[in-house]
């Protein structure tokens, strides 16, 4: 198809699709002559992808960039494909050495040996969390670290739902599409089911039905 | 104190303060002369209410208000206090029409029945969880709903461990605090650990010990 098509196959406008093809995003057309490209079906799912981790991801396009990557090199293994999609899906944290990431840093190393995790500390990851303890702390909030145990405990059955819709899935594209798309989403789906939840238990423990 | 005190007692600029003062954030202090204000203790705390909303909730001023008249109105009961606060921490989705959010909707109802939670499918949590829904079926992964109801049972245990530490404050400006700063925190760590328990299922899966 030709790039209108793709375009309004997509709903991305023609200038955008120039974009990303520029920035490395989305492969050039193929020239049927010398200023006429033609699309296909990859491209079309290329930029759902693509639309997807910028509009439900909120990655950055170089992060996106850094996804593609790990989608095109046909060496990785899966699980050394989903690393890099996990990172970039982690806001860079990372170097800070004061005293209150030290400590927490520690509590990430404690939280990962207590499950048994076979994951370093030192990943983005780890760092993010250890970024929020550390931040925790200096709000004067040290002592709701005592939650990291059933938070943890929450994570892996999240976590065992998420690989078990993953496994659904085979070609390997698609399957770092939906590692991103259920990661950001489901961090989303996750976080307003804990307000509902935190409504919930705020009303049985501090009383008054009515909502406003 | 005098304003420069307070300055130097929370870290923040004396224009800052002022500016704070000007936009209602902050009670003026009690004037002893014509140009001399006195602040005192509950100031130093609200300074350290509204950074903490700034600086860990990335609220804007607008809402940090909001949340600070919620704080102000003491004939507001706890529950009927956390309710705009839980709202504020919630970016605004709502009036969507489309048939995905319908659809959505619907299954934010369900499983609100299901779980048999107080809570209403149209608070801004409930249409958070719908604008997600409904952007996993845009997405092309609506059958990752799949996972709603093991994400429900998991935020129930984390909204536990949350009421659990936050019941044990006692002053009303500082639950607030607590409950603002928990529930930003809170996602950040869930968030983390949810990777760290992915990157932990997925070497088990899909195998290579090996990362980088």
């Amino acid at each position: 198809m030709r790039i209108g098509e793709l375009s309004a196959r997509t709903g991305v406008p023609v200038p955008t699709i120039k974009y990303y093809v520029r920035e490395g995003l989305l492969p050039a057309g193929l020239l049927s002559s010398p200023n006429q490209a033609h699309y296909d079906e990859t491209h079309a799912r290329r930029l759902r992808l693509i639309r997807g981790l910028l509009e439900v991801g909120k990655l950055p396009v170089a992060a996106i960039g850094e996804v593609i990557r790990a989608i095109d090199d046909k060496e990785r293994s899966v699980h050394n494909l989903l690393g890099p999609v996990a990172n970039a899906l982690v806001p860079e944290h990372g170097g800070t050495a004061d005293a209150e990431t030290e400590r927490a840093r520690a509590k990430v190393a404690g939280i990962i040996e207590r499950r048994g995790w076979q994951v370093g500390a030192d990943t983005r990851a780890g760092e993010a969390l250890a970024a929020a303890l550390a931040a925790l702390e200096r709000a004067g909030h040290g002592a709701f670290a005592e939650v990291l145990d059933t938070y943890a405990e929450a994570a892996e059955l999240v976590a065992g739902a998420d690989l078990a819709y993953t496994t659904q899935v085979a070609a390997r594209e698609d399957l770092v599409e939906t590692v991103a798309v259920g990661t950001v989403l489901g961090d989303a789906m996750f976080a307003a089911l804990r307000r509902l939840a935190h409504w919930d238990a705020s009303s049985r423990t501090y009383g008054t039905p009515q909502q406003d």
